[in-house]
């Protein structure tokens, strides 16, 4: 069967924007068209990544908006929403669009503007994703991740600095990458002293609310074929599930839906975590860095932790992850973060990332929805 | 290929519900795995058709909820959104699934709670899906139906009556169905003589707000074997979007999704307009049957109301549209009506239509987002 290739990618200025939800969409689209040398009329499908534009923005019908902004009608489009993870899920919707043959030329737009809401008002929209039975006691995200970090460094004898490392390096990363919404180093005292949030976390743990789009086109290798010899193929893809309840989970520092989407994406892919040379990994908190980097195989359960301290997952290191500077440094516009992942693997494996550049061939994307309860993989390999 | 089957469906009781959108997607989820015999940890792909579950209830991430509420977990799970049309978006997103080879066996589970809120609060969700530069001024949908049926009824010297018959013969057709909200005959007078909504349509050409959920398990055709030989497969599928602005549509009657849609639903299944023995039309307004059964090929351009009058579409004519009642009686909860639409199709076909029961072996569902903003039409034959 015909790979799907990836054959263009683009994205917005990250950060606080002055525009809607349409506008950053479109400015996505259309940069993502110009790149991969396509013109709308050759989209056949047209998909959006969004989490919540009817709750920030009183905005729905964006994916007709854009069909209609970026003059692809008729391009058949819908919304994929799958909370913090519906950039990845958008992903797997483009995949499925052209392996199963109903398109040809299929792109994703990923976006979300928050920031012109409070941040708690934004916050009370991300934390409608939780389940009732905890989100009425007042256990939002941030709590899990406090909670969860507290129990790591406890069960694996972790240093408080680790995670701490983790906000050092994404901030270093972040700084070479042009659309990132935080372009500057922060040392590891400035983290350290910053304010609790949800203890042992503090405010440079967090990743910052933001507004921004990302956008990739998606092809059949044959097809891509026709228009470049510069092209990307998902060889591997899969999502799965955990718990609603994040508290029914037997071991809170694993995440169910890394280790089993991963697997489905390790087995297409006929690759082993070893073979991974470059990630992207969903830092939405410093912990979940660590979390993934083990429930993806990269290292050993509660090793995570070593490897930062050790430089492995630096830009020079062995597996460097979030070159991109990560949702940490880059900003985190829920529907847009798992599509600019896939783009950071994408300009890695074309050799065009700039300062960020690595040497990889391999690369691997994981987008996490709510605290785990939906998870993407993908697999990324240069042609 | 192998075909893409359904195997199983379950519809809730349609109406004004007691109970939270994760109940109802749940009670229809729970009813279609026991239709199909299918356990939950079967279920690798588990998609929720829903357009506005936080506008309407302030709670998101009903995929993961989903997934845990019936065990589904690990399954992948993500929530479709075209507005109106998301349950055949939904349809769209399963066929795909399985055609790519992602999932052996999804589930599709649409549904909306609308009813907690006044007329006027979700009137106003709903119509955060038209564009901008209409909304501002108020024009909603319900005003383009008016406008447009205004059109038809000059352009082809149609009879208001006529309009009427399509609300007379889908309430006859909900009488029988046992999940419909309304089971009630209206005769001809009492929808001519019901108020003016947005003129010339009346109360009675338009279908009601619905709290209600429907569900359809889908999997491989050599799969399906395994497990009945009662199944029917998805022989053609597509989608289409026509332009998000309305007024700058050339003809206001005809929807350019409908034909675009079906074009490509009919080529994938090799069969012609006159090959379709049954459909359901999205009739949110009675004027939108008369427009799909013209632009789905069924009728010449501006005779579709002749084929009401003559009683080609009834139950017992020579192309029943809307058995299930339609839209218009069965109601209209939004992220459900295009599964709902599936599964009166699937039920036809498998001979299981109850009272409704009509002689087909081929299907037709027209489900339309917006005023014809985005359209999927799916066509479906008896194994």
């Amino acid at each position: 069967m015909d790979r799907v290739a990836i054959i263009g990618a683009s994205m917005t200025q990250f950060g606080q924007r002055d525009a809607w939800i349409r506008e950053l969409l479109a400015e996505a689209g259309q940069a993502a068209l110009a790149d991969a040398d396509v013109s709308p009329d050759e989209i056949e499908h047209l998909y959006v990544s969004n989490m919540a534009s009817g709750e920030f923005e009183g905005q729905t019908g964006v994916p007709n908006a854009l069909a209609h902004d970026l003059a692809a009608m008729p391009a058949y489009t819908a919304r994929i929403d799958q909370t913090s993870s519906s950039g990845g899920a958008g992903v797997y919707a483009a995949w499925q669009s052209v392996a199963s043959g109903a398109s040809d030329m299929t792109m994703l737009v990923g976006g979300e503007k928050m920031t012109h809401r409070s941040t708690a008002e934004s916050t009370d929209v991300i934390a409608s994703l939780t389940h009732p039975v905890e989100y009425k006691h007042g256990v939002t995200l941030p709590s899990f991740a406090g909670l969860t970090a507290r129990l790591y460094l406890d069960t694996y004898d972790a240093p408080r600095e680790s995670l701490g490392k983790v906000a050092v390096k994404n901030h270093k990363n972040g700084v070479d990458n042009p659309h990132a919404q935080f372009r500057k180093e922060v040392d590891l005292d400035t983290v350290l002293d910053s304010p609790v949030v949800a203890d042992p976390l503090r405010l440079y743990d967090f990743c910052p609310i933001t507004d921004g789009s990302a956008a990739l086109v998606f092809c059949p290798e044959s097809v891509a074929r026709e228009y470049t010899d510069d092209y990307a193929v998902i060889s591997g893809i899969g999502g799965a599930t955990d718990t609603h309840v994040v508290h029914e989970r037997a071991d809170p520092t694993t995440m169910g839906g890394v280790v089993n989407s991963s697997e489905i994406a390790y087995e297409m892919a006929d690759l082993e975590p070893d073979d991974i040379e470059v990630a992207e990994l969903h830092d939405m908190f410093t912990i979940l860095e660590f979390l993934q980097s083990e429930d993806l195989g990269f290292f050993e359960k509660g090793e995570g932790w070593k490897a930062v301290e050790e430089g492995v997952t630096d830009r020079d290191g062995d597996l460097p992850i979030n070159t991109s500077g990560g949702l940490k440094s880059k900003g985190h516009p829920l529907g847009a973060s798992g599509v600019a992942q896939v783009y950071e693997i994408y300009k890695q494996l074309s050799g065009d990332a700039g300062e960020r550049q690595v040497d990889a061939d391999v690369g691997l994307a994981c987008n996490v929805g709510g605290f785990g309860n939906c998870v993407t993989t993908t697999i990324m390999e240069s042609r």
